[in-house]
């Protein structure tokens, strides 16, 4: 089934790269795209058009790590020390998804805000909890929103009896979870909270899982000196951080390591190697005091970087309040480096919440032919009045600044239109 | 008058103190609060109450710095250079405000997104229009929105013909400005722009006009390095940038100074000697790459400090982002002095945009008796469901991130109630 879509088309295929079609035609096939246009080929003419008139037609965005069950707790506790918002608020929280009910009701929730922020491909944290876990992968599902998600291993450093398994229940549970899953959108992920968090023998048999089932996994990464510091304490055998997870057969093609603040050169290196993916999470690494990661470097060292909330050490889960935060983070990072590094333009920063998150799931360059369609339609009508006429280029940079969820009229995920909603009125 | 407001009350009259009455009486005499109470007085019985229920009432914001004529730029050019951001977007901006037209629909919407996110008061320069610059102050009167707004002087380094006047039409147009100045809630401050922007002749008339008037004053000091090596080159006879005002008589007691990111032990003691006051503009900072300011330091040394969105080298428009803004610029300030130095807490930065900023208008502590109410009420109903029942205390530091204008429901400026509207439903 063919449609098309009629709007200013704007994507990064590549790092700093914009490409703007004006008044341009979208043309999909079963969800699939077969190409961008100035004009409509005449193949299309008799083909149904959904003419979205002078708004634009961006790619939507793909946040790279975030934890779901830490969502109740948004902006709470930011003052405090990261252990102590670990024992005051994040345990706590994420023991009560122990509650079926809950579980549904938050995810219920999460998944709105995600799809309706424009979010439709998360790689994302779940509780420990194998049924919680589905449920979140349910409620993902149902709202549009796809990707991966991973129940949680860990069997040391958490809460016993409230929030913490033996290496042999928590492998188990793991069996179990990948048993019950069955969605093509939703995937599971393998994902160790992080070295302090998993036991050698843990760590092991995730690793075997991981080989014999062909997983993916996600974890941290050298967020904080202090955390550097704990895990050399844990591992005396292991000169840096990203060997505890090399060892056990977890350091490898497309794994997930969030954070990376202070990853030296030769973890970074071994990233490079290995095809780790890093997920770069500002606002989470300013609100716990973790550092100011150089991303400029991780990308001149040709990196894969991509973007992600860490919902709740991150407060902020649209993805465009990630990509200004990132901005705004390597900004800083230009200051600290007296001005000899650059910080990221907004398109960079575009590239880094869109395609680079993208392709993590298969997809092309932006919208490239070949891709199913993951987009956002913005109506930029109620921004103030500019002085004259402006260009799309700086409308497309006006919105990824000013940008809130009622300025996103439609969301086409994985093929489908999931969101599609009236003009909304430019008072609000 | 009497009039009786109830629900959570929540305060902060001094830096770090946080004032908490649950479930509390707020009594205003013909718009002015007589107190803050736990059991309302037995005198009160019968006065008329507005019960906010379940809702906070908190301070409204202080905005302390901001360019009304830049807010049609909002989130435009922020990859450019400040000297070319200047030259391709705010100087052409301003120029457009020659037009009354334009200036009416552009100013009342900014004052009507003041409002409804909950600032009341506000120190702004327009630009050097004297017709756009009534304009702009009725337009602030009839939302109710209060405070200062300054025609700005420039009579060189802006754009001959288009954005600049000789010294004496800069003076001779302040006078008539100040000649049709007559309302009470918004009054005229003297807003030589910069030092680089005002011949020394300049500065003279004004700091004639501010003596011989009584005026305040407000301008901008040390935003970044640059900047003060042009100070020191248009000002040999002066070491620092401070005197090239002290020189004229415009350094005094409530001057307002914008950024002061790189006034160092001298600059600063002569603020706090002189009673100036700093308007500290986190997000302007970050986006400008100007640096990060010490704000611990000068709150530790006792200078008087504000907060200011600075649009639109500011980004963002509420006092709530820019509070935020402020306590993630002390986080990195943090992280840049080795953890040395402490980061604004959510309650400390919270009255830096509130009582600190009202402070300026003469008002006393948070919701000190004999204040003229200036207040926002919020329902926090829409935010994710927390795994309990959660604090005011708890509610408030949640609220302070994660508000948005459609959570203000009331906001009340100089004794008034100014924005009312009934409970927006959770889905938005």
């Amino acid at each position: 089934m063919i449609r098309v879509l009629r709007g200013h088309i704007v994507d990064a295929p590549r790092l700093g790269e914009l490409q703007v079609t004006e008044c341009g035609w979208l043309v999909l096939e079963d969800g699939v795209i077969r190409g961008v246009f100035d004009r409509l080929p005449a193949a299309y003419d008799n083909a149904p058009v959904t003419d979205y008139g002078d708004r634009l037609i961006l790619p939507s965005f793909a946040d790279m790590h975030l934890h779901a069950p830490q969502y109740p707790m948004l902006g709470m506790g930011m003052d405090l020390p990261l252990l102590d918002w670990l024992g005051t608020y994040a345990f706590p929280t994420e023991a009560r998804f122990g509650d079926p009910d809950y579980a549904r009701r938050t995810y219920r929730r999460l998944a709105s805000d995600l799809i309706t922020n424009g979010t439709t491909r998360v790689c994302m944290f779940s509780s420990l909890h194998t049924e919680a876990t589905w449920i979140l992968m349910e409620e993902l599902e149902r709202a549009g929103v796809t990707g991966y998600v991973g129940k949680v291993n860990m069997d040391r450093n958490g809460v016993p009896g409230l929030l913490q398994e033996t290496a042999e229940q928590s492998a188990a549970e793991t069996l179990r979870w990948l048993e019950g899953c069955r969605s093509d959108r939703v995937k599971p992920i393998l994902t160790p909270r992080f070295t302090p968090s998993c036991s050698d023998e843990l760590m092991a048999r995730l690793g075997a899982i991981a080989a014999e089932r062909g997983l993916y996994v996600q974890s941290h990464l050298s967020e904080s000196l202090q955390e550097i510091e704990w895990v050399r304490n844990l591992h005396p055998d292991c000169e840096r951080y990203w060997e505890t997870y090399a060892k056990f057969g977890l350091w490898k093609d497309h794994t997930l390591m969030a954070h990376c603040v202070w990853s030296d050169t030769n973890e970074r290196a071994a990233m490079r190697a290995a095809g780790v993916v890093a997920v770069h999470c500002a606002d989470s690494n300013v609100n716990i005091c973790s550092g100011v990661c150089p991303v400029r470097r991780l990308l001149d060292e040709g990196i894969w970087v991509t973007l992600g909330s860490d919902i709740a050490g991150g407060a902020q889960l649209p993805m465009y309040k990630v990509i200004t935060a990132a901005i705004r983070a390597s900004k800083i990072r230009r200051v600290i480096d007296d001005w000899t590094t650059d910080f990221l333009t907004v398109e960079e920063a575009f590239y880094l919440g869109t395609t680079a998150g993208h392709r993590y799931f298969g997809a092309g360059e932006g919208f490239a032919p070949g891709n199913r369609l993951h987009a956002i339609v913005v109506d930029d009508g109620d921004f103030p009045e500019a002085v004259g006429p402006l260009t799309v280029r700086e409308r497309f940079q006006r919105a990824v600044y000013m940008l809130h969820r009622r300025n996103i009229v439609a969301v086409w995920s994985d093929g489908r239109c999931v969101v599609e909603k009236p003009l909304v009125p430019a008072e609000n």
